[in-house]
């Protein structure tokens, strides 16, 4: 090898070793979140829905992008780079419209978006390696994303659900 | 006018009485129903979810075709004609798997279909000018249109909500 050549393979040997060294770059031990609302989610695919009592206290719906409601469909595990699921959360409300042409109090719908409205699990293999290949996201109702300490609390919640790729919402045809 | 006009003006006048009088046409008080399932509501996007207590036991979502959503944001009533919303009802069902990881018995999902399962209205305000302007359908898990007798009980629970062009279900962003 020329000189020339031996200075190129230095500073490109240099520069990958910096690379995985970049804190905040997603690897090793590095928790990295998503901090942006993916666009178009709400235009996305139904996966399936679900009523939370407690304090959440709230009526959900799961949709998924493309990649991700065609893996569902396709019972694909795990799902592929690209995949995004979405669950947005509204107050659970009675109904007294509902109620009264029924006849009974037995309704129960979507009221205003509660203080933690939205959340996100985006999938890339790489960049999130350190929790299970997704990348989570918790926006409250003005779109502002959740601090990092509650961001924490994500994995650890999902990792029970590690068979089915830490999702824990099933497609419901 | 010849003697062939005065025959050709005859046929026509009483083909045209006779399409009026045709039942089943759709017209005057003849109630018409949608038998088929519209196609690809499974792909629509999100209205809003309910969740419905007593004998219907089940948790729901409502989707709508595009012409039914895009009205739905723009606040855009009566929908226009093409319009389709979709009731998907799923049974009810607490998630022991969710209330393992949330630590107490506080999440309900969708399970099997019910048997009233897809629930369906399709404006044509042609059409269906004598249920305001909507056509009803219901189909059982199967796949199997609801006899009349139940068909002929949609239009008359859904009249009170005239003022919103007899649609239940709110859009929630």
């Amino acid at each position: 090898m020329k000189r020339g050549t031996y200075v190129l393979v230095a500073i490109a040997t240099t520069a990958l070793a910096a690379a995985f060294m970049v804190p905040g770059a997603g690897h090793g031990d590095q928790e990295v979140f998503v901090t942006t609302i993916p666009s178009g989610y709400r235009d996305w695919k139904l996966v399936s829905v679900a009523h939370e009592e407690g304090n959440l206290n709230d009526i959900r719906a799961i949709l998924g992008n493309d990649i991700a409601v065609n893996a569902y469909r396709e019972g694909r595990l795990p799902f592929p780079d690209g995949a995004v699921i979405a669950r947005i959360a509204w107050t659970y409300v009675p109904s007294e419209e509902n109620n009264k042409v029924f006849g009974r109090a037995q309704s129960f719908v979507a009221g205003p978006p509660p203080e933690w409205y939205l959340q996100f699990m985006v999938k890339d293999s790489k960049k999130y390696a350190a929790t299970g290949g997704w990348g989570y996201a918790q926006f409250d109702k003005d779109g502002r994303p959740a601090p990092e300490a509650k961001m924490k609390t994500c994995y650890p919640c999902h990792d029970p659900i590690k068979s089915r790729d830490y999702v824990f919402t099933k497609y419901t045809p």
